[in-house]
């Protein structure tokens, strides 16, 4: 369908079973969104230097939280490459006591309160402040998804810990509180509420139609780019113009699970994928989360619980109709969106 | 508890069964989280005169979308003091054809799309470009609240119309796009998301307990202020700081059936609120939503279906965490924001 002829919808996905509101007569040309600003200022040449307010910077190490484990350099120079440590304000604590058993099933949907119980960690990406996740090569990106799987398997090895939501914020208005390239991860002792829809979505899909909603073929209209194991598409029923999410082609259920060919695989798309939209949407803020499946699942939900990764893109402020119906407003139809990424280059 | 004892929480409310992680260690003290600007500029003294650039000033109705009903002045002199008008750039259009009968109720969960019907209608508040909600007499604001009522109802009538989502922004950065005081309301062809999951989680409360999740008496702790009609409090499982719920002492579910006098109660209440929130978070952006019931809802769902009105004020960005998982993070427990708002004077 062109441009042109597009007029309003609304579409329900099939993996949160979240509307959203495709109105493209409320922007301009979909090749006319962009970012206002960069979502940092734009790295001037890199001297190396650590830069003097910068706690994640080379040689900054001792005024950060605890380090858990580190990705050294091959040559000992710099150090180190990626560094995870515990976050200095952490959300939840990790010396809190876990929940007592009889806090930990909360029966039912009635208010219910536990302590603040859990881990929450910051990936360190890069020792260099002014590199960005995309500048690394794709084996760089590879070691940041791999030290993810990494504590995330040391996390699903605590009885208390449900879940853990792996999340990267760039820029300032993304959630960014560091300029320094980091991720951050929280285990939490509760399966949180997007993981909770999601997972009745996804199973409402698969006992009706006994296909895991993830499993199906990609139509061509929205698929920005495909490996040997993962696409990028953006999704039919995207909640933010120019969203991607990245999907194993093969049915898995956890992240943390994925064999380190495949995740070189992935690093090479997710590196392709931040490229196109710094280019396309100058520099935007953008969050990506990791969805995977909650810890000690019954084998009965693994035939539809199926991992991606979401990138969204922070173009537009989030209002009252989205806060209040949970349905958002999207300008930019996946289909055109999608056309724009295929057709932008993905390298440096 | 004290404000210094508190360590870190996990709690999930009754009413929509979202977790949300109280972690006060990441804030300064509760009484220091302020906007960090106002969310327009200052009024100045107002000479009455419209902007020039602003079509919802009294005098520049043509350059509005239609009118559809106005409340008049009772002198004439400004010839109107509410206007609810059709939004110039909808995201919805009413001029579409409605969802045909075999889209109207899609089964399951599965990928799902319906043309763009609905109603995105736009509710001026007053005629002076400098009036904000809460400086008008309470009168004034029942008088808002009769005009989202009498509309809403409109609406419930046309047999397409599933649901209509009334909210107001105030503040760009809560996604206001005019500083003129104004409200919209949007008229939906499907129920919205978190119109599902609310009613999901009331229904299994109301199936365990007998009871309505929103009839229990509030405890005090979370007691901001009462009416012989309405309390206003913080909800027990805040996803915002300083969260405000204000809901009907009596079972309730619809909104737009509230009477007149209780009209005038509720337009008290919610100017107080305004008032306290502008005084002790700097005139923060802020949205509010009312929660209604779906339209043709069984008489089986009405015992536990109970509408209400929510204020966030918004003083932080939401992240990568946030929008990955549906759990947010707070830094104010509702106890300590219920009992500065208390003690903050609610009047001008």
């Amino acid at each position: 369908m062109a441009e042109a002829s597009r007029t309003s919808e609304a579409r329900r996905d099939a993996v949160f079973a979240r509307w959203v509101i495709f109105s493209p007569a409320r922007s301009r040309r979909p090749t006319d969104l962009k970012s206002h600003g960069p979502a940092n200022p734009s790295p001037g040449p890199d001297d190396g230097a650590p830069k003097p307010s910068c706690p994640f910077c080379l040689g900054r190490e001792s005024e950060c939280a605890p380090e858990i484990f580190r990705v050294p350099a091959p040559d000992e120079s710099p150090s180190w490459r990626i560094r995870v440590i515990e976050n200095l304000f952490p959300a939840l604590r990790r010396e809190a006591a876990p929940p007592a058993p009889e806090d930990e099933e909360p029966v039912g949907a009635g208010e219910c309160a536990v302590r603040g119980f859990g881990f929450h960690d910051v990936v360190i990406e890069t020792p260099h402040h002014e590199v960005r996740l995309w500048d690394l090569e794709a084996e760089g990106v590879r070691d940041v998804l791999l030290a993810y799987a990494r504590r995330v398997q040391q996390l699903a090895e605590h009885p208390a810990v449900k879940y853990v939501q792996v999340f990267k914020n760039q820029g300032a208005s993304a959630g960014a509180s560091m300029a320094h390239s980091h991720s951050q991860m929280l285990g939490t002792p509760f399966v949180p509420p997007s993981v909770t829809s999601r997972l009745n979505c996804m199973k409402e899909v698969f006992e009706r139609s006994g296909k895991c909603s993830l499993c199906a073929v990609v139509s061509k209209d929205i698929l920005v780019s495909e490996t040997h194991n993962f696409s990028a598409f953006v999704p039919f029923a995207a909640s933010y113009p120019f969203e991607i999410w990245i999907v194993p082609r093969q049915h898995s259920s956890y992240f943390h699970e994925t064999d380190q060919d495949k995740v070189l695989d992935l690093a090479g798309l997710l590196k392709s994928m931040l490229q196109k939209l710094c280019k396309q949407l100058n520099d935007p803020p953008f969050n990506y989360m990791i969805h995977s499946a909650p810890f000690g699942l019954s084998s009965s939900c693994l035939p539809y619980t199926h991992w991606f990764l979401q990138i969204v893109p922070q173009l537009s402020v989030i209002g009252g109709f989205e806060i209040g119906s949970g349905c958002h407003i999207n300008p930019v139809f996946p289909e055109d969106a999608a056309k724009i990424l295929r057709e932008i280059d993905g390298s440096v």
